[in-house]
């Protein structure tokens, strides 16, 4: 029995949510681990992000953004929609984006993420797969994706890949 | 350590989103294991497809659907709801309405099923449940729902089951 | 290779959906499992409640709920408000608000609970954390909340931890 972990980072996006394809990568650690049968989860440390599986779509809109993830958002401008200035939700709240003010250029911005926070709820922080094969199974169109919904400034994120099995 | 992988088969229905209560198979399955403490995970292997864990209810619509499981497709006819026509979401896009069109008698209907990628998306693909003496704890009402969102047309479902403990 | 089970309870609010920090309780089954490496899963054996991984928030409103808990509730409201009368959902039947209001003296009220289903369906039941140095990996900012949707009257909850892994 083996447990196998691995991570790697990703940039966001500092003007859109933002979709990284992690499947080649994901699907490269399963085979490095040498785990035949088991499970992996692939984990977002971040409470703005998540990980789905989704069909690949090729179609893109011109912001570079695949049709099927951009309707995602869409549903998602619906029901919680981008956070655009402060008040608009509770959180951060009102000491919080003070202090911002007090110590940033950009007037407490970077707080304004609440929607990625609420997104990553809905969604959830991380998938189980399970491997057969020393593959994740994923059947015949499913992709890995690292999902940022935050994107009031620059970062990086860790992704991280633990699997469990023999 | 035990690593015990299964899966089944269930058929969609092509008339409706249709919840496969599938908690007495997977019971069965982690009986054969013959695992006693460890996790077992439920996974579609489909991007139109999840799982969920809810509590039974007795009464149904007139169209079989469970009481309980209908309310959920009412929120996501409100949220996510249904595609009707091409154009309605972004996905699949143009050219493959097109591709669908040369190629089957239904006029790219089976493309339509964006809404069934989104709510997937929002349920997520799969459950972990720990195992506690040889049986998935599920507390005192809860059954394993395997809902299946697409039902442009008909075809087959692949439900897989990884066990993982002692 | 380790198996490890533990749970614990927790009470809900008869009064509103109530998020129960178990952060430091689930860190403290982690380092007594002994485990350096593998998974934990956190997971409610409850249809109306769910786990989710979020920042913690300081500031809270006059009822006491953390600004960004209380944001996640008003999406809710939007999306799965809460149920306030039998019919406001299908669920549970007219049989079974029948069956309450002949055993009970709050007029089957006990049963109104359908939002707390429906939430805890989107939410999801678990959450799955990767262990890395006998420590739950949340980043900088991730708190455990246990979420309770269902506040129709008073009872003990339970939270289930397993953990797999050497």
């Amino acid at each position: 029995m083996t447990v196998y972990h691995d991570f790697f980072k990703v940039k966001n996006d500092k003007n859109k949510p933002i979709f990284h394809d992690i499947t080649d990568k994901v699907k490269e650690i399963v085979t490095t681990s040498g785990v035949k049968n088991g499970i992996v989860i692939v984990y977002s440390q971040h409470t703005t992000c998540s990980v789905i599986i989704q069909e690949e779509s090729h179609d893109t809109t011109l912001d570079g953004t695949k049709y099927l993830l951009h309707d995602l958002l869409d549903v998602f401008e619906k029901i919680i929609p981008k956070c655009r200035r402060e008040g608009h939700y509770l959180h951060p709240g009102p000491k919080h984006i003070k202090h911002a003010e007090d110590n940033l250029d950009e007037l407490g911005v970077w707080s304004l993420n609440t929607d990625g926070h609420l997104r990553s709820c809905l969604i959830g922080r991380s998938e189980s797969i399970p491997i057969i094969d020393n593959k994740p199974e994923l059947g015949e169109f499913g992709e890995i994706y690292f999902v940022d919904f935050d994107s009031v400034r620059e970062r990086e994120r860790f992704v991280h890949i633990q699997i469990v099995g023999e």
